[in-house]
């Protein structure tokens, strides 16, 4: 690849609103959040996206342990004996499966897939773990790499054949017990999605179709994205004894029978920041929730020869008060103009920029500015610590509340088939009654294009409604949309 | 694998010093620290050794954070074409990479190596990304896993197909910049392995024939272990230019001439785990340093009857003080007596125990036992935090100290090849005058099974001293032990 003039490049040359995956692939690399790399499908998450996944992780993981999660790290290689033992499984993911058969100059007797997740793996050792009721509950969980050998045409962050997550996977002796974590996890997930990532979601219980190969049930957030597309967030699979079946986790309950254990699975995944990044960014780059970003506030000064140390000495003045309490980058680099600065801190979606000039310390000021609205307003330095926390929590409001409002605003009743297709086709996520049977939400596909999303926990009455397909009796209330 | 009996199974059934081999296989696993798995040399970390990475983890981390050490990630994937641009690396590595030739049905046009190390990946983007001087230092690391596909017989954390690790790779404008580098993460090796491991090593620069493939100079930590074997511990490699030729990392420097790029590469991995292990551990099971002992304190009640209440409000109590500042269990399982209990948790290795009967509370006191030397004593209620905070110092430091007095005492002065070969045949770590020629070592290997270790930097004057072995002038002093 050609070494571009850097300085040149530096722009996002297309709209948001006029080609949003142009733009899209525009910000990720500007922004430096991620690269290509020489393998196709995979990418390099530069420090700038990694510190907002360490972030991500950091917060998860502290919840996670909360409930009793433990981490743990299980083998990256799957043997194809293992892959193939529960049945719905393998079928689920063996199309998109990289196999290692060699190893040095040695052909392996047996192909060993690259986890594409690990319950085969994993529940494997669980088997051999668990014995009686004293064993249980299992919460175990790995943050790891997984690969998907995707053909269809990669997206940065949102669908690559290598991605960052984790995987819960975990064992209770009871239905009840399983049940209720899924929903301490959804919780969880909710939490860091709210709270964290600024992002708005639908949530609810997958379709028999859409569900994860091998659950009873899948439970998950949806996104909808500003081009139109549902994104599957974070997600919760209950399943039952399927897996314990497949692998024997059996044990010995308080009165000494052997039972199944019942199982669930959950992750999060990297996908999330690029949900984040189409949602908040803007045709000047990345806008990133204050709770996720790298950095929080960057202090550009504005030297002069004459005034450069006074000015330096403030600003490093202003960095240490600050940091005390938010993430805070004293950008004093001489190779660069302030002007050139606001672009690339722009670009990198810094929540907060403050400008400080010689007239600003002489007036024991400082200007803050917005990223998300652009505002400028002049602050007193003494009071810039109490408004830069107040404004970091008004911007982490306003970006998901104009997310909730899109959301909102994107949501379709619809009644009949008609509709439906209106719906699909003005890119809206459309509510609507359907019957739960999989050979019609094949033909709704067909048709539309659009897949079903979730069945959402807060269900409209559903009275005596109609399936807006096929006519039949109508089971539930769906979100459909189509896949990003 | 059969389910066997725990209680029956939960010993260590062989002495550290008669079979140390045995002895180290049962109490990785009879700790849970790892277990076996489907795919033959390959481990899982269970929860208690994943627990004490993470420790390692956020404390390297934080070390190297303060460095300006960013975190990245690349693809787990190296094409094959991209791997072999660096011949000596290509050379040191291919025996032992795991290959993936096959995709879902698809058979892939180029063979994709599992990373046994990201020098190449990693250097094809920075070779894009620097430009100019504006773009140095880089300083970037992953924590990740990588496959190195040993055929030799594996040893649980020791050498095992894949393991965890960080990879430093740095680069900069200047020679001196990389060799100052070299000493800030060295320090930074020596900080985690004296004040968290109680792992003390011999330090310095490896031979021509033992460094790493592509580098100009290694430096490693060397830790003498109970068997008579010597381990590399974490390293630091200057790789000089040989890897900014291969992969054209260049820059403009401030007059606007291209050069080279200066670059580093160095690690720590999950190793250290299993040296610590062997090191500390005695029949009875593991002994942690409390630096990274996941659980610090464990209280095991003693619980009747009449007394429960009474006793388990005290353990709470305990617990709750205790745990502000240290990292504390409260074992009050109910389905387990204490002596049991003591087993599992001397087991596990967990530095500190207290004992607390009825007795106990009702004259304000409990019962303070230490893992490392078994010693009782009984301590006022009151006084407990202070106590134990006081005891983790000590356990520390005389961890440290006794396993010093190990190095220390199985060093040899080794003055001619008779010598060396008894020194190497008694299980002592021989520091010999050495010519330094890659032959000489070759033969030393061939007579007496022994590489060299490091050339430390505290060198003994070398006079005109004669090579051990070859006779011809010597050039430095060396250390020779076999390789675990």
């Amino acid at each position: 690849m050609e070494k571009k003039d850097k300085e040149s490049s530096l722009g996002i040359t297309v709209k948001k609103s006029e080609d949003i995956s142009e733009w899209y692939s525009e910000v990720v690399i500007k922004s430096e959040l991620v690269d290509y790399s020489a393998v196709s499908g995979c990418l390099v998450f530069r420090p700038y996206s990694y510190a907002i996944w360490e972030i991500i992780v950091a917060e998860t993981d502290k919840r996670l342990k909360k409930l009793g999660v433990q981490n743990v790290y299980f083998p990256l290689f799957i043997p194809e004996s293992l892959l193939k033992k529960e049945a719905k499984h393998v079928e689920g993911f063996s199309p998109e499966v990289a196999w290692v058969t060699e190893a040095g100059d040695t052909k392996l007797n047996e192909r060993l897939a690259i986890r594409p997740t690990s319950e085969t793996i994993m529940y494997d050792s669980y088997a051999k773990w668990i014995r009686s009721w004293r064993d249980l509950p299992i919460k175990y969980n790995q943050w790891n790499n997984v690969v998907r050998w995707e053909f269809k045409h990669p997206v940065p962050l949102i669908r690559t054949r290598e991605f960052l997550w984790c995987e819960g996977h975990t064992v209770f002796a009871t239905k009840e017990e399983a049940e209720k974590e899924i929903f301490e996890i959804l919780h969880t997930w909710e939490d860091i999605c709210t709270n964290y990532l600024a992002l708005p979601y639908v949530k609810g219980r997958k379709s028999e179709s859409e569900k994860f190969a091998g659950a009873v049930a899948t439970y998950s957030l949806e996104f909808l994205l500003p081009n139109g597309r549902a994104a599957q967030g974070p997600d919760a699979h209950f399943d039952g004894q399927n897996f314990a079946k497949a692998f024997d986790i059996t044990f010995l309950n308080r009165e000494g029978n052997k039972e199944f254990a019942w199982q669930n699975t959950w992750a999060i995944t990297t996908r999330m920041l690029g949900i984040m990044v189409l949602m908040h960014g803007d045709d000047k780059g990345l806008i990133l929730p204050p709770k996720v970003a790298p950095v929080q506030v960057v202090i550009v000064p504005i030297l002069f020869d004459a005034t450069r140390e006074k000015v330096l000495r403030e600003a490093h003045s202003i960095a240490k008060e600050l940091g005390k309490h938010v993430r805070v980058k004293l950008d004093d680099r001489t190779e660069y103009n302030p002007g050139w600065k606001y672009n690339e801190w722009e670009m990198k979606g810094v929540p907060l920029r403050i400008e400080l000039g010689p007239k600003d310390v002489e007036h024991d000021q400082a200007v803050l500015v917005r990223r998300d609205t652009g505002k400028k307003e002049t602050i007193k330095i003494a009071s810039l610590s109490k408004k830069i926390e107040e404004a970091l929590e008004h911007i982490h409001t306003s970006l998901f509340e104009k997310a909730e409002k899109f959301l909102y605003g994107n949501i379709v009743d619809v009644r009949n088939f008609k509709d439906l297709g209106k719906a699909i086709k003005d890119k809206k996520m459309a509510h609507a009654l359907f019957c739960g049977d999989e050979d019609c939400e094949a033909e709704i596909k067909e048709k539309t294009g659009a897949t079903s999303r979730v069945i959402p926990f807060d269900q409209k009455p559903v009275h005596e409604g109609k399936c807006v397909n096929c006519g039949k009796d109508a089971k539930f209330w769906i979100y459909f949309a189509k896949n990003y």
